[in-house]
């Protein structure tokens, strides 16, 4: 196993997310169900641009926020994700390489826009999404360079990237090509309403070796299992031979193996703004934290840190040094 | 003189902000002037977006933030300025008509594009404004609409206006139309390199009774009398014939007419994250107090809780209902 360039690629859908405020009355008036993410199509996009409040524009895509946080906490990082040949697809491209990331994959000359999720968050700080995926449904295995895949310690695939059809493709060479080359290889769940989508897939997935290391929050994780009830979801994943990280809003997260169950606490926030991100931003700690020292009691820290930034204001990107604030915090 | 149909009409560029953290040593580098407005030329947006950070992108122009701000206290609001057809452009459109403002100015069909203003927000939560004023310039006396002034008890006016050749002229029409109606017209100087661009002019506008209601921070107000002494601009202001409001950051806000000079204090606030829009959401509030009680001490302090708002999070637009905001704090 050659060193190792990058310690973090993130493989995903590259979207700018468009955030505006809005009321519960709004969400039910509109069909959303809050707190999750819905796939959406070109007129219903426009229609509820058309509908929604003023907005805020920020970089998003789960597995691109993770990356970037990754990247603000001092890891070496890559991403690859299709954008369009327009403007948003610009904006993405100048956010993740403005803090760091490698990010070379080539742009759709033709077809549909770059991607965007409209996200509404209610004043008790929940966001409800709203994906039009646009160009990443361009997204295929040739954008997978097995170099780039090769030089990184651990391989970060979005459950979100099985939605568009050749996206999964792209997933399963990155996965191959990581643990051909030694890698380790992280999925999140993505989302409930995700894992309803493609549960059998994603157990699949879990119980053929193509993943060492889960991320899931309380929802997905019970989503996968088909059961309402925390514990019971915990035993399920408790019998898979991988590593899972369990995140649980402000209740914290839990580390769970084959041999033992770790509970760590949330930071301490002062105020809910945006919960955008938040799972996206816990991830990128914990994966930050495991490229550098691997315990995990620092990896979990490292995610509650980071998250607690990116809850506290609008938009799934950090808006300061994430590694200032580790340090600032005593956990760098 | 007719029933009002707006309480407030404001003429100004219209931008969209596109901001970003630096440290003051990005500043220094880039010889940014901390705290200040610089005028750029598209190559140089173009370098300046290059090497700055990711970004958030917000709707913003001074004028058009106080106009969102006085439609999220319940004023009726209008708005006249020149976007490009872009889809910045339709970014500005959108986010103002969202919240209620009538606005109904052509956009520039060719020309350059619509006006960004590149924003660097320092850890201390200052920010240092770069705008390419693009398609503002395109703005003229044919754009402002005789019957909207007219239904407009207050013509807001920035000083910025006199940057694009042909607005200033639209900014002398908006004024006389209004006076001939028995309107009243207030200006805002906007920033002190701006006062020294334009300072025979914004005096001699204050002079000929163009002006009735004046608003500028302290470091524009000694701008205007080339003074480094607060209160010998004071005195200054003090002859002038008409109503001013100077705000002082965390040190409150000053009005003052031939009479009296009365002191309000800020609005407390947890942590200042951005002041961009302090002064525009801080006239917002004293334009839609005025619009409603009349009163200086609820027109000062609703401008205190207004700017209190946007000062808290990344851009100049509120991010909450202003209204409610100041029912909550017993202020409407």
């Amino acid at each position: 196993m050659s060193a190792a360039l990058y310690d973090v690629l993130g493989l995903g859908n590259a979207i700018v997310d468009i955030i505006a405020q809005a009321d519960d009355a709004f969400l039910v008036s509109e069909g959303l169900a809050k707190g999750t993410m819905a796939l959406i199509d070109q007129p219903r996009a426009d229609y509820l641009y058309g509908v929604m409040g003023p907005v805020t524009t920020v970089s998003g895509g789960s597995a691109a926020n993770t990356i970037v946080g990754a990247a603000s906490l001092g890891s070496r990082t890559a991403f690859i994700g299709k954008v369009g040949a327009d403007e948003l697809g610009k904006v993405f491209a100048h956010d993740i390489r403005a803090i760091g990331v490698h990010f070379d994959t080539l742009p759709a000359n033709s077809g549909p826009a770059t991607a965007r999720c409209f996200v509404l968050v209610t004043p008790d700080g929940e966001r409800t999404m709203n994906t039009f995926l646009g160009a990443c449904q361009g997204l295929t295995a040739a954008d997978v360079d097995p170099e780039t895949v090769r030089a990184a310690k651990i391989v970060y695939l979005e459950g979100y990237l099985w939605d568009p059809p050749g996206a999964k493709e792209a997933f399963v060479k990155a996965a191959d090509i990581a643990h051909a080359a030694g890698r380790k290889v992280a999925l999140t769940l993505s989302d409930s309403f995700c894992v309803d989508r493609y549960r059998a897939e994603f157990l699949h997935l879990i119980q053929n070796g193509t993943i060492d290391i889960l991320f899931a929050n309380q929802h997905e994780l019970k989503a996968l299992y088909q059961t309402a009830d925390l514990d019971s979801a915990l035993n399920g994943i408790r019998q898979e031979n991988i590593l899972s990280v369990v995140t649980r809003s402000e209740h914290g997260s839990l580390v769970v193996d084959r041999v033992q169950t770790q509970a760590f606490p949330a930071y301490p926030i002062g105020r809910l703004v945006d919960s955008t991100g938040a799972g996206d931003l816990f991830a990128a700690g914990f994966l930050a934290g495991m490229a550098q020292v691997e315990d995990h009691a620092t990896c979990a820290r490292l995610g509650a840190l980071a998250a607690s930034e990116v809850i506290q204001h609008v938009g799934a990107r950090p808006q300061r040094s994430l590694i200032e604030f580790a340090r600032q915090s005593g956990l760098l």
